[in-house]
């Protein structure tokens, strides 16, 4: 009788967009660096794009970084998303990245495919998934699939709707400070104040481990939303249009290096003064 | 060297409200049957309601069916919803009934509590958990928080939230034909079409076993909408209000004793013609 064993799950790794491609691209360079560095083969999925060239413009930035092997799986309809040359190539792959575009590209399109679940096997085998801006936003099983600016949660301010679902814990928000989107994460929270939420910042990915620790790496921040202190949300009772009111949130802005554990609700800051 | 055993897990009995109490109750005989009958001992979490007597009304009508230990579950705050008192009594049940009311009362109050995790524990190791029309709605993953009526899918025809997460299988709607919501279930569904939909009538159960398998039980009908062979779905690019275009839709209409199985994508009807 044998005894299966069970893989470390990859990282999950959502990019705020406008991730910098040249002078100083560390959010990719790590993206690279946890899918094998100089032996990583990466697959592309421009999929929430609606330019032609964005799978090749990422070929030509990964080889830049001294990927040698890079797969552009240039998936555009539901019957690309079950064509056995794209599934074998993500079988191949050592890190898997999602373009931005619109995140209802990714999940229309890929929803209920065979490359949407080699993606969740891959990923659950060791595989780090990244995505940027609608990539990002595709990521975790409740998506935010679009909503208002403003720092005041709202009902009806923000549409969810089922994403990839590489984890539920989270809920994740992109060009997070650049766009005014506090509001909307709150109200994305506010249903079923579970979840931990991530507001990333363009220029700033979110290193979601396999035990589930977020570190921030970047020029900009995280915001973490903590909702596990909330006391009250008035979401059932309030009209659409009108303010929620929420009691007990916490929140913490994470700069590069620094990480949040959200099973102990704990910030470990990159500098820490003993 | 031990090997754990891993119980069945417990059925998931979504009914379509204003189920029958008293002249044919046969929904309510049935989850009265599968939580051990004259030996269950059945939780009521009246949550989602409103009326400080929908509890007791649940204890006097599951007495007449037979059951003699009724716990009434008065949870009405989050304070409330990590009370040892209903955690213990949980832990107790063979069976777990939500009433009806407001699903937005069910996520933002027990939302991340100790007895959310509890019912899904509990339901993990074979108790059933049946929830009727707003206790319906909590059940899946993926909830329709609220929605408008109508036959065509539109574009914010739709409200979803995190809903206490049974499965992540199908989303689930109730007073389904009697509030004419066809529309607002494909919405729903059109964002990612990976899930089965179930549209549940009052008087109506959809009964989901272990195995995934869905048995109508009631008066009315249950409307399963197959999406494993949508070729398209226009959401990603249609604007707010607009009609949505989706291609390749399956509907089947269970009634009494019908089953359904998701994973095959096939109906078995109660009296087979052979």
């Amino acid at each position: 009788m044998s005894m299966e064993h069970k893989p470390q799950r990859g990282f999950i790794i959502p990019i705020g967009g406008r991730e910098e491609k040249e002078v100083n691209p560390r959010v990719l360079e790590r993206f690279v660096e946890l899918s094998g560095g100089k032996d990583a083969v990466i697959s592309i999925i421009p999929t929430a794009s609606n330019l032609e060239d964005t799978g090749d413009r990422y070929v030509e930035i990964f080889a830049r970084l001294g990927v040698t092997k890079i797969y552009n799986n240039n998936i555009v309809n539901r019957q690309d998303a079950n064509n056995e040359i794209f599934v074998k190539q993500l079988t191949e792959s050592t890190g898997i990245f999602m373009t931005g575009g619109n995140q209802l590209l990714l999940s229309t399109v890929l929803g209920g495919t065979t490359v949407a679940r080699m993606i969740r096997k891959r990923n659950a085998e060791g595989v780090p998934v990244a995505g940027t801006s609608a990539g990002a936003a595709f990521i975790p099983e409740h998506m935010i699939a679009s909503g208002d600016s403003g720092l005041i949660p709202r009902v009806g301010g923000v549409t969810i709707a089922p994403g990839l679902g590489l984890t539920n814990k989270v809920m994740i928000d992109q060009h997070f400070s650049q766009r005014n989107r506090l509001g909307r994460l709150l109200t994305a929270l506010s249903y079923n104040p579970y979840k931990t939420g991530i507001g990333v910042d363009e220029d700033t990915a979110a290193i979601i481990g396999p035990d589930g620790d977020i570190e921030a790496v970047g020029s900009g921040a995280l915001t973490i939303v903590d909702m596990s202190k909330v006391e009250y949300s008035s979401v059932a009772s309030t009209a659409p249009g009108d303010a929620i009111s929420l009691v007990g949130v916490k929140i913490h802005t994470l700069l590069d290096g620094d990480r949040y554990d959200p099973k102990m609700h704990e910030v470990i800051h990159k500098k820490q003064s003993v």
